[in-house]
C-alpha cells in the first residue's frame, strides 16, 4: 500500500466494503473510564477494575459491519491500561487490537485512547485488558455481533442469555505477579471463587474475620437467568478466565454448541461443556423442564485438580423467584482428570455443513511449537527487553521465553527499529525426533528472546502446539491458544508426540471448525492452519494470564510493509516517544 | 537565557562554577532499578516498591558540588514512576525535580530516565517517589551532602549515623489511593507500625493468623546504632512519614539541634525533637551514658490522637550485643496533643549566627493560603485534569482544590500550551477579616482546578500558610508544607488568625532559619518568604500522601522562559507526547 493510500482512507474504504452487506451500518461512540473500585464479586470486598463502574465491563452489541468507536479514559492513579478486542480481527485496523507491547503504547493515566474497528464477523466475543496481569483484576466483558437484518443463521430461538465465566482470587495481581517473578517463584494457587456473570460465593469463614468478606451483600446474589417454560433460547458464552479449564453444566437440561468463536458449528448436544479461556459459544437450550422449580448452572474446574468450590447460577423457571434457590444438589461435571472426555468433546467440533469455508489443501510454512516449563535461570534477553531480569521460572516455545520489547513491534516494524527486537528468527519446530514429550526435562537451553515469525503474506502457515510433560512427574497442562489479528482452522488433535510424516495425513480438510482459540490438551498436539493475508503484527499465545506473563506466547508479522501510516496516538513508549506526529 | 545558550551548556557552566568551590567534584553514577518486592518490614509481609531491592532505597552520599547522576530503570510492570530530590533545589537543572505532572511525564515500565543534577548545598536531604503515593510504598532514602574538604562546620563529631523515620501501613497504596477517592470516602487510618530505618515490630497476634506475620524474620529485627561510651556523634535525620507527626526521643540522651534541611541552626538543645514529614535534621548526641546497656530510640505520633505502638531502635553502646534489649520502658514522648510544645520546638529553630543569610527586608508579593477541608462535591476543573471525577472529599487553598494537569506544567508552559491548564490566576488570599477559622466550615465554594501562581523573576515572596478548623468540631491538623525548587525564610509562626497589619510587623527579618519543609500548627500560621530566582515551575504542598493526594498544594512558576531547552526525556505524556525530540 503507498503512503498516499493512508490509514484514514483505508478504514473509509473497508466501512463502505463492509457496509454493502450492511446497508445500515451504524457506529456505535462508547465512552469508557476505567478505575480501581472495591467490588465485592464473591462477598469478599477487594480492588477491582471496573469500566464505568461495572465488572464485567458493559455488555457490547452491535450488527456485522457496524464500527465501533471506544474512548477508553485511564482514570488508573499510577498504572496504564489496554484493552484488546479479542476476536475481532482488525482488518485494516491492526493498531486497534489493544495489545499492549505488540499493537501500541499503554494508555497512560489521564489519558483517553481510541479504539475504532469494524466489526465484520456476526459472533460473540469478548474484551479484555492486555497489559500485565489486569485482566485478572477485573477488565473484562462480553461482545455480541448480531447478523445483519434479514440474514437466516442455521437455529432458531426466541430469546438471548449470556454467561462471562471467570476465576476469582483474593490477592492483587500486583501480588501475583511479584510472587511469580521472584527469585523463589510462588505460583498464583487455585482461585478463591468461580464466578458467573461477575458474582459468586466465598466462603467468608474462611476470611480470617473482619468486615472484608459479607455473604449478605447483593454484589454477590448469584446471577439468575430468567427463561419461560417451552421457549428456546440461545445462550452466548465467553469464558475469561485467567487460569481455570471450566466445565459448565445446567442442571437437567442439554445444550446443543451451535457457534464457536463466530462460526457456525455442526450442531452437537452435550450435558455439559467444557470451555477454556478465551472461547466464546453459543448454545441452543430449551426451557422444557419442570416450572416449579429452578435449576443449577453449575461451573466446575477441569483439567487441574480443583480447590475452589462450584460456581452457581440459577436458570430461574418464570414464575419463581429469581433467587429461590433448586431443591437438588449442585452438578459436579465430569472428572477433573477426564482428558479424553475434553479432548473428544474438542474433536466433536466442526463446521455447519452449510457454512463450510475449506481450508487451503496445503500450508507453505510448517511451525512446531512444544510447550515446556523451566526454572533454570535464563540467559538475558540480547535486544531490549521489558523484564530487565526474564523470570526464573518461565514456559516456553521451542526453548524461547517470550517477553515483549519496550516499543511496540507494530511501530518498531513501520519504523525500521531494528535493534528494538531480536532480529534472529524464531525457532520453526524442536528436536522431535529425540525429545520425550513424556517425561520431565529441565530444556537447559531455553533463552528469554523477543524474536518473532516473520510470514510470508498471503501465505497458508501450520502450526502445530506440542504439549509435554512439566517438571512435576505424570503432570501436563491444558493451555488455551488464543491468535490475534486471523480465524484458523483446526484441522486436527492428537494423543501424544506429533508426527508431520504421519499426523497430517489425517488433518479434517473437510469440515474443520475456524476459530480463534483453541485448547492444547495434555501430552497431546492440535493442528492449526491459517491465512497470514492480515497486514500487521499479531500475538498468539496461552490465554492462561499467568502463562503469557511467564513467556508462554509467540508472535507473527505478516505483511506489515502493506499497514498505512500508524496513528499517532499508539506512541509514546520505548523508542516510540519522539516518533513525529502524522502530519 | 537564549536558544543558543541550552540546557547542556548551561549545566556545564554551572558545574564549572561549583567546582570553583569543590576542587575536587565528582560525577556520582548511579544505577537504580525499581520493582514491587516482598517484604516484611514490621514483620508483616506484604508488597513493597523496592530500589536495587532496598527500602529504604540505597544512601547517596556525596559532596557539594558533585554531580549525581541517577538511572533510574522502571521494572514496576504495569506502573510509571518519578522520583524527587528533596531539598535539592536543582538549579539549572529544573527538569530533574522528579515531580510527576509538573516537571516531568512519569517514567514508563521498561524505560530508563536519567537524573542528572549538581548538589550544590552541604546538608542532609532525601529522595522519594512523587507520582501517586508511591512514597507510601517504600520508595525513599537519605541523602547526604558533605561539605567539601577543609570546611569548618560551626560543630564537631566523631563520627555519623543516621535515621529515617517513616509510618507504615499494611493495605496497598492502590487500596487507600481507591478508599480516598471513592464516593463514600474511606480514609487511610493511623499506620500499623513506625519504621526506623525501615525495621518496625508489628503485633502478629493482630495479624489474623496464616504465615504473613512472622515475628522471627530477620527484616523486621530492629535497627540498632552503635556507639562508643566517651564519643560524639552527629545523627543525620530524614522523616519520610506518609502521615504522621513524630516524636523522636533517644533515652536518657540530649540531642543538639545542629543543621536543618541543609543550614546550620544556633544549637538548640532537646531532650526529644519533634519533625515533621519532609524535614531533615543533623543532631549531635553525646555517648556519656553507662555503657553496660543499651538504650531505646524511640518515636512516637504526635498531633494526632496516636494509635499505633512506638517505633523503637536501639542506641546500641559497644561492646554490648547490638539488639540486647534496654532494661527500660520505651520512652512514650510528650502529650501527643500538646501544640503549644511543639509550636515553641519550631520557634526556637533559627539560624547560628554564624550563617546568617538575612532575607530581604520586604517582599513584592504577599500570598495568603487558607488550609480548609471539605467533603461537598466539587465543580469540575475547566482544564484537563488528572482527575475527571474530582475527589468528593477534597483539601483546599483559598476554596482551590489542587489537581494535575495531564500535561506537565514545565513542558506545558515552554511549549505555549495555553489549554493544558487554567489560565485563571489562583487566589492570592481568602475572606480574612470574616472567616472563622475556629469553626466547621463546610466552605461550599470550593472548586478543583490546576490553576497556578505565576512569579515575576528574581521577586521576594511571602506566603502565609493559615490552618483553620477541619469538619470535626474542635480539630485543626498539623500540615508540613514543602517547596520544591527553594528554601525559604521562615519569618515567623503564629497561633489563631494572621493579621498582616500586625503580624507582619513581627516576623523575625534578624536571624530566620532557611529550610524547604515548615509546619503549620493547629489553628496557626507560618509566615515565609523566598525569592523567586529558580527559573522553573514548582510544587509546594502539604507532605502528607494523603492531603496532597487530595489537593492540598498549589504550583509556582518563575523565570519559566529562562529554562533552557528542555531534554526529551521528560516529555511523552499527555499533550507533550507527540512533541520533537531536541536535535
Amino acid at each position: 500500500m503507498s503512503s498516499l493510500f493512508g490509514q484514514a482512507s483505508l478504514f473509509l474504504l473497508l466501512s463502505t466494503f463492509l457496509s454493502f452487506f450492511n446497508a445500515e451500518a451504524k457506529i456505535h461512540h462508547l465512552k469508557w473510564e476505567i478505575k480501581y473500585e472495591y467490588k465485592s464479586p464473591d462477598c469478599f470486598r477487594k480492588l477491582a477494575i471496573t469500566i464505568n463502574g461495572l465488572t464485567p465491563g458493559p455488555m457490547i452489541t452491535a450488527t456485522q459491519g457496524d464500527t465501533l468507536v471506544v474512548d477508553v479514559t485511564n482514570t488508573l492513579l499510577t498504572e496504564n491500561a489496554a484493552i484488546h478486542w479479542h476476536g475481532i480481527r482488525q482488518i485494516g485496523t491492526p493498531w486497534s487490537d489493544g495489545t499492549e507491547g505488540v499493537t501500541q503504547c499503554p494508555i497512560m493515566p489521564g489519558d483517553t485512547f481510541t479504539y475504532r474497528f469494524v466489526v465484520d464477523r456476526a459472533g460473540t466475543y469478548m474484551y479484555h485488558a492486555h497489559y500485565g496481569m489486569q485482566r485478572s483484576a477485573g477488565l473484562h466483558g462480553l461482545i455480541r455481533v448480531l447478523v445483519p437484518p434479514g440474514t437466516v443463521e442455521p437455529f432458531k430461538y426466541d430469546d438471548e442469555l449470556h454467561l462471562v465465566l471467570n476465576d476469582w482470587w483474593h490477592k492483587s495481581t500486583y501480588e501475583q505477579t511479584a510472587g511469580l517473578s521472584s527469585p523463589n517463584f510462588e505460583w498464583v494457587g487455585e482461585p478463591q471463587s468461580l464466578l458467573i456473570n461477575g458474582r459468586g460465593k466465598f466462603n467468608c469463614s474462611l476470611a480470617g474475620g473482619g468486615d472484608s468478606c459479607n455473604l449478605a451483600n447483593s454484589e454477590c446474589s448469584p446471577a439468575s437467568l430468567t427463561v419461560v417454560q417451552g421457549r428456546t433460547y440461545r445462550l452466548r458464552i465467553a469464558s475469561v478466565a485467567s487460569l481455570s479449564a471450566f466445565n459448565l453444566e445446567i442442571e437437567a437440561h442439554n445444550m446443543t454448541i451451535v457457534e464457536v468463536d463466530g462460526y457456525y458449528v455442526k450442531p452437537v448436544v452435550v450435558k455439559n461443556l467444557n470451555i477454556y479461556s478465551g472461547e466464546t459459544y453459543s448454545v441452543i437450550l430449551k426451557a422444557d423442564e419442570d416450572k416449579s422449580r429452578n435449576y443449577w448452572v453449575a461451573l466446575n474446574v477441569v483439567s487441574r485438580k480443583p480447590n475452589t468450590p462450584t460456581g452457581t447460577a440459577i436458570l430461574n423457571y418464570y414464575p419463581n423467584h429469581p433467587l429461590k434457590p433448586p431443591p437438588t444438589a449442585t452438578p459436579i461435571g465430569p472428572p477433573w482428570n477426564d482428558t479424553l472426555y475434553r479432548f473428544n468433546q474438542s474433536k466433536s467440533i466442526v463446521s455447519h455443513p452449510n457454512f463450510i469455508e475449506a481450508p487451503p489443501p496445503t500450508s507453505n510454512r510448517l511451525i512446531i511449537l512444544l510447550n515446556t516449563f523451566l526454572t533454570s535461570p535464563l540467559s538475558p534477553t540480547p535486544t531490549l527487553s521489558r523484564h530487565h531480569h526474564p523470570h526464573p521460572t518461565a514456559w516456553a516455545l521451542n526453548n524461547i521465553s517470550f517477553t515483549l520489547p519496550t516499543t511496540p513491534y507494530l511501530i518498531a516494524m513501520k519504523s525500521q527499529m531494528q535493534h528494538v527486537f531480536s532480529q534472529k528468527p524464531a525457532p520453526e519446530t524442536y528436536d522431535y525426533k529425540n525429545y520425550n514429550i513424556h517425561v520431565v526435562s529441565s530444556n537447559p537451553n531455553t533463552v528469554s528472546s523477543n524474536s518473532v515469525y516473520r510470514l510470508e503474506f498471503g501465505s497458508t502457515v501450520d502450526v502445530i502446539l506440542q504439549n509435554a510433560n512439566t517438571l512435576s512427574a505424570n503432570n501436563s497442562e491444558t493451555h488455551p491458544w488464543h491468535l490475534h489479528g486471523h480465524d484458523f482452522w483446526v484441522l486436527g488433535y492428537g494423543m501424544g508426540k506429533f508426527d508431520p510424516e504421519v499426523d497430517s495425513k489425517k488433518y479434517n480438510l473437510f469440515d474443520p471448525i475456524q476459530r480463534n482459540t483453541v485448547p492444547l490438551h495434555p501430552y497431546g498436539w492440535t493442528a492449526l492452519r491459517f491465512r497470514a493475508d492480515n497486514p500487521g503484527v499479531w500475538a498468539f499465545h496461552c490465554h492462561i494470564e499467568a502463562h503469557f506473563f511467564m513467556g508462554m506466547g509467540v508472535v507473527f508479522e505478516e505483511g506489515v510493509e502493506k499497514v498505512g501510516e500508524l496513528p499517532s496516538s499508539i506512541m509514546g513508549c520505548g523508542e516510540s516517544k519522539h516518533l513525529r506526529r502524522r502530519a
